[in-house]
């Protein structure tokens, strides 16, 4: 064994990283994407600057909502914020996976598609800002 | 009461939404985040197609990687896709944090920026998009 090559070795392998904690949106209207997040999804509110972002509650998760150009500027933290259509999936009750189907359209909310997967269903549909947002019955993912 | 209120109001409130499942990154190329994601995070990976995604377990949720160029096409799903540097935070032991901090400065990789929250503590570092991730020793926000 070389140790030359032992010291230049990258650290360890490290132990598991167990959860995503926080997942980020970016949005260019505040109060809009705060209204439907907090209204139409019912999702609780756990903080909002005004001029920056708003914080929701999901589980063991946050979903955080950025205007990208506040977060752009580098300030107590790095910089960072993205422009397009971001995806991100939601889980529900099995039990009330169709109430959620009725309850999207009760809000005119186009659902633009529907898929049944091995182990369960999804439906796809649009936040204000254009995000593909999925609601899913089941982890359809391979534990 | 109105009658016609009644007809015309959206659905009763939801059911809570119990999870995020999916949280989305987009990258440039795809073998250099698998690279990244599978060898420097030890990510478990569950799925790849070389031209359009990579995914990976963490805990119950799954973090997908795209190429933003492949997902703007409309396909079997709805379109999605941005540019810029999203933000998502992991969660690690707190047992595991320093050992963290060590492995990802053995890639060679910087640190960005350190906080202490007063219920725990995190780091901020690059992907190699410029994505900006975070390792948290605890779950910093309001339950």
């Amino acid at each position: 064994m070389d140790p030359e090559e032992t010291t230049v070795c990258p650290a360890e392998q490290p132990p598991r990283i167990s959860a995503i904690l926080e997942t980020a949106l970016y949005v260019a209207d505040l109060d809009r994407a705060e209204r439907f997040y907090r209204d139409v999804l019912a999702l609780r509110q756990i903080g909002k600057d005004p001029d920056r972002h708003v914080f929701f509650r999901l589980g063991s998760g946050v979903l955080l909502l950025f205007r990208a150009d506040r977060t752009r500027q580098a300030g107590t933290l790095p910089s960072h914020g993205a422009d397009g259509e971001i995806h991100v999936c939601f889980l529900v009750s099995p039990a009330d996976y169709e109430a959620w189907k009725r309850h999207i359209r009760g809000h005119e909310i186009a659902i633009q598609r529907e898929v049944t997967w091995p182990q369960g269903r999804s439906f796809f549909f649009r936040d204000p800002d254009g995000n593909l947002l999925e609601l899913a019955d089941a982890d359809i993912w391979p534990r």
